[in-house]
């Protein structure tokens, strides 16, 4: 079976967001209160406009000995992200993640909102419990079903 | 095959490291230079005695609005990690880091020195490889072997 981005690897969900003009600062703390490596940045219709992850601030923000709370959003996000659709299978998301080296990749609905972030450890495990299930429904076939019938 | 973190995941190398007295900012330069999430921290003797990841950074320079320069890697690394052995099974390693929520673990050889890194996307890639092996061998099995024979 394949799987879908939504429902079988993440549900829709209220992302915690950030917008350009807030700090480096509040970001991190949103992240940390959100217990999450990246974060999606709203425009003031709600579109999505960014990403800011744990990598972004690290880079931009400490190795360059800035001060977080002179520091904006908008001046270190990745601006207009890559995406996933709802209905993008699994196994082509992990692709283009280990292609271009990502970690996090927004969600994002038909009406142009933001109802879900995919991790790359997300994938990875959906992916290997689809293995898995393949192994078992194989082994099954091989040394159940024949043998028992 | 059960596979081993070393060699099988990683390969034994030169590890970027920092000690407790270098400053936040130096740690995210030198993480930049290597482009690596995580650096190990080590003392006089060359021991691992920390590591230091970009979420370290995020929450602990960025999120509490400290200038980088003016802050000890001792002070917001993690001590005293757990580390993996080089004949550890990739397997049990991946459940470690999902139990524990861990991104990344350094691997410590017998006489104590902090012989590689490893990243859980690491051993997701090791463990889907595995699985499809596993794939592969069975559908010769079932498809192959048998009725070409």
């Amino acid at each position: 079976m394949q799987r879908k981005i939504i429902p079988d690897i993440v549900q829709r969900t209220e992302l915690t967001a950030t917008t350009i003009d807030a700090t480096a600062e509040q970001a991190a703390k949103d992240m940390t209160a959100a217990n999450v490596a990246a974060i999606i940045v709203l425009d003031t219709n709600k579109a999505l406009i960014g990403i800011l992850t744990e990598r972004d601030l690290s880079r931009r923000v400490v190795a360059e000995n800035k001060r977080p709370s002179e520091i904006k959003v908008g001046d270190i996000m990745t601006a207009n992200p890559d995406t996933l659709a709802p209905n993008d299978r699994a196994s082509d998301a992990l692709e283009l993640m280990l292609t271009r080296r990502y970690r996090h990749l927004p969600v994002v609905g038909e009406d142009g909102k933001c109802v879900a972030m995919v991790s790359i450890r997300d994938l990875y495990e959906a992916v290997k419990e689809g293995l898995e299930e393949n192994i078992r429904e194989t082994e099954a076939f091989v040394f159940g079903d024949r043998y028992s019938a």
